[in-house]
């Protein structure tokens, strides 16, 4: 019954703890890239824990991989500098070809190639993926692309770039969510030459940009798996990114409850600890047997993939689950910090404004609540 | 990864099937007693669970008793009609000599005697257990009781009780966890003769009384373990008992969820199901959620007990999860019934105030979260 | 800036206080009708405070109206039992012809007549009004009526019923709204002569019924207003309702933090008042400041109806806050008495069970909220 | 009942819609401060709303001040960086000498001079004001400060600054109340002259200060009032500023339902507008239903202040409802934008971020929670 990852927690932790604090804060301050603490995370292979051996990975198993994301952000740092180097492979692993796979993962498993950005959703369509506009037209050995994405993350941090656009107009198929294809886009060689980049400021630390496409040529050979199922190969990441995600929420989840924890022990108001009082205590330990049953549902939804058995809602539920515990975690951490809580040097304002994002990214609290009514419990569809 | 207790979940379920809703419905109408029902489960040995197979009992593990509990809420039914017969012989099996196991065991599997009720609480001193005021004074061979109990279940239908009293005065030990005993009384024996028990009305069908101790003579061979350490034996059942009623609550959650996802099927207003508004099914998706990581929990506090490991923060975590999840869906399955949620013949009103009992009892929701405060994040003491 | 109806509030309180807390419990646990408190009100004028004085009442507005309900609940009754033959009769006074009027509002101020009924709602049509199916069908002097009813209350203690039926089909009608009409039913004669009534056991002690007419006849002369205007009536009169059910929360929701304030100061556990602790402090200061917010938009909703001004969004918003208050008021009272709250004897459960109905009826939260959405933000119709 | 405010409304309005989201939206990202917004709004004499107008000021009330600052926060603005100008002066206006008042309150209506910190809280003190460090020792015709502040807003863009500091040693007052006196500093003098400022960056864009005294000089005629009664002189200004503040929320509440409803509308997601959604409209118009009633008691708590009457269990409610609501709000708005609420070209991250700080100052939720349940519910303290 003890925690089976005890070794590999122990050893994130000591990575992470070479990056204090203050690092994390200045990368904040600066909109600035963690460039050495991922480099650090690939060169000591946790980014490459999903890929096979055989390709120069670390072969674990999702379980594993969301002990990583956990860590991470449990140190204080925010693996969304990073994840998707570790989960957008998977794509290319389940669906790419053998000469793709091998060109490609271990390289990416070396960290010499970057495959951080997904390039799904547009301004448009928001989650009604099947409606999106950006088309592959194939012209003899190249495809075309012409549209535009947005919220697409980590483009400046990024040598490839899956993307999802559609080659057979949606007035054609039988079923909408046919059509659609996905490819592997060399950003170095888009940019500039038919993809237009443009970063969008915002709340956190996020590199998150649109991407405007306007007859970017790219090799036929860059299509990943079949052409026109693409939509059914991006669906079979989300699981692994939800639960990922989770992992990222619990992980911040704890940070908040250790750190306002150990604030309520020392910081002292009324001649007494504040964390004596029931009104700072109690909603910190409702954050954390929230943590920690988020933390069941997650271990439960990576058990589930690990053994290759239907794991989505439980991976829909850890997400809602992990969510909405850490931003109760971080409410309290900032709310009993008083003004300090606001101050960037005690951190907590950083981490609260990055774990909201986990309520609307991937996927919001509303969608996750629509699944389980409409596919658990049978409710009919309710837009 | 499939569910190890399917053929347990079958069995009772098949049983409690054969007890109709109407059934239930009456016995709370009357303010009665499921005699029919408890003698039904008795008989199958479900209640014997937790008793080892020496003694005649089925030798299970607290996860499978808690499986019981669980399909008989869920069925419709409520546990607290009889769980104290499952688990209050639990001190008797950790703590009684030899003699008084080979004596009392056996009969209690076979429910050829009742250990339905145990003799704690007290009016004035609430969960406070350390400052009760009922003494036990040794006389020869006999103690003799004074004093005054409530909130005492099942005293109508038990031939036994375990009673707590304290033995030496609180302002001669060294600890005032010390000094108190338990004994094992006779109820049939004690009833009109130093024990005066006065039922307390109260919302929900829960035999419930108050009992008043006058010079209640037991014979001294009924004290269980050792003089002054009945405090402690009485802290060791706890756990289990909120692990049980964490399974009890995941039982009504599953009940309510059940409920109203039927009716928002069925209930057309204004042209559609409700059950196609998001105001109708995300609560009770909410609800689905929180009952299933509540349950994640009860596995885990059932597993680390029959592992002999402690899980008193587990338990009481899935106490409170369980607590909680069980209100929501209670709440969502009246709020959607319309008022005929209020219609006894909906059965929802009953289990709605079966169900609000859990946040009170056995351990209030406060409490809980002043232990994992205290003894989980090492916060100071509140009161 | 003080009360300007400490007068009218001294009055009913001193009136309530004749009646105990015992009163009512007793009330409740026979399931009877508070018959003595009903009359008492009736006879000291209360519940005639809205009838003009022309016909013998009082001639008070909806705010003085408002502050009855309200004592009444706070003083530990039920207006349930009698708020009907208050404002029921605004319909008739409103549409009523002159001979109709004078016929009857003096004998209903006088309480010679009790007009506590109004049935509109159907078993299948919920709150979709327009979709009723009980129709009366005009033949020569009488209207014959044939269809089914649900939730109408105290009809054993009503001698009229104001009835919705359509009297001309959906089909034929060029506005849904149209088409309906209502009418006065003399009880007396109607029952056993083509009304049947079924009581419906519920969890409140609120006398309420399905109705069946089979063929029931009634004078022509009983329609109220012009033919086919019905349902507008009925809506003319929903404000008023929704001002004084908020009212009603009003008082449960003070009387909850009257007696669970009384009991946090008096009751002692680990050495000292359970008051002391912000667990139980501050939900019931939540609770009063909730209650209070409701009781200023109970004011201006009111304040707007007596000043004959547009207020159906503010007494919705009233009825919103008011449910919403008084059941936080109502959860906190029952948990922090712990055991006790379930215990009749403390009256806690009963104006729990009660005060839960307010989220209901006499409509749903959902539809305030659809209301408010549609109606004061413009937001699409989400259903 | 129609806005008796209106006029004074539509002049804010207009006045504040020459300065576009860009406006506010730069100066965010700049970290500035919005002088020329400021030096509007001064210029219109609207910061001077509270000052009689025998000093130069508008002469109007609290009510009028309160629309002044909601109106400012409802355009998009943030009222934090010039409220202090308002409500500063009351302190001086109320304690302050014939000479003071005539000296600095018509410069301050003018905008000559800006009065716009005030310097109370301490770092290890927090709300416990009683326990300040900083002292205020007579030497001659001069006052010698030493100590530390923290949280003093605004330094940057005031000249002058009312100073907290203790004048007798704890030790040797009768009451801990007493012995503090109040000061006005003048900051251009004191800067480098004993005073050291130390700016905290933090989440919301507001200048906040540490300060350092070391043997800062100021001239005893700077003293306010009487020599010891400084903290009942706080006191006095208290709510005032809660009123105020509640305003600035409700503004913040109204700025974000706007926004999110028009969003709401015109957003299209799967065929339809997500306002459509009752998982988006609910929490919308739970929000408005809040800010309106949240409203009405900074209406009643303003009400009973320019009557002269007891305000303070007002203000304090008022300004809990309104960071409540304000926040449900922000959160609503935010969520419902899905990843555009996160981009600072929307302006809701900014808003969210700054109307997050009013739960915690001028005085946290709970602090008012404990007001409440001590002063009006006479329950006991709990700290």
């Amino acid at each position: 019954m003890t925690d089976p990852h005890q070794d590999l927690r122990d050893a994130i932790r000591a990575l992470c703890a070479t990056f204090p604090p203050e690092y994390h804060r200045r990368i904040d301050e600066e909109r600035g890239y963690p460039e050495e603490f991922v480099a650090a995370l690939t060169k000591a292979g946790w980014l490459a824990a999903l890929i096979p051996e055989e390709y120069g990975g670390s072969g674990l198993g999702l379980s594993e991989a969301s002990v990583i994301m956990e860590e991470i952000n449990r140190a204080g740092g925010n693996s969304g500098a990073c994840h998707g180097q570790m989960y957008n492979m998977g794509t290319l692993l389940r669906h790419g070809s053998a000469a793709q796979k091998a060109e490609y993962l271990p390289k990416i498993a070396a960290g010499e190639l970057r495959l951080q950005s997904m390039g799904v959703t547009e301004p448009t369509t928001g989650t009604d993926t099947t409606k999106i506009k950006t088309t592959a037209e194939r012209h003899g050995d190249r495809y075309v692309i012409n549209g535009q994405k947005v919220w697409i993350s980590r483009i400046q941090h990024s040598d490839l770039m899956i993307l999802l656009a559609r080659t057979t107009p949606l007035a054609e198929v039988t079923k909408k969510s046919l059509g659609m294809s996905i490819f592997l886009v060399d950003l170095h060689a888009a940019i500039g030459n038919g993809l237009t980049v443009k970063p969008i400021r915002n709340m956190v630390n996020h590199e998150t940009n649109e991407l405007f496409f306007d007859n970017l040529e790219i090799p036929a050979e860059n299509l990943i798996g079949e052409e026109g199922m693409g939509f059914r190969y991006i669906l079979d990441g989300l699981n692994a990114e939800r639960a990922l995600i989770a992992a990222e929420c619990i992980g911040d989840g704890l940070w908040f409850i250790d750190k306002v924890t150990a604030y309520a022990k020392e910081r002292e108001v009324f001649g007494r600890p504040i964390g004596q009082n029931q009104g700072v205590q109690f909603p910190i330990a409702e954050a954390h047997i929230e943590v920690q049953a988020a933390g069941l549902m997650r271990d439960r939804a990576c058990a589930l993939f690990d053994a290759n058995l239907p794991c989505g809602t439980e991976a829909n539920m850890a997400k809602y689950l992990a969510a909405k515990a850490s931003w109760e975690a971080a409410n309290a951490c900032l709310q009993f910090h008083g003004g300090f809580g606001f101050a960037t040097e005690y951190d907590v304002e950083r981490k609260f404004r990055e774990t909201r994002l986990y309520q609307v990214a991937p996927i919001s609290t509303n969608l996750i609540l629509s699944h389980v009514a409409e596919h658990v419990l049978g409710l009919p569809r309710s837009f």
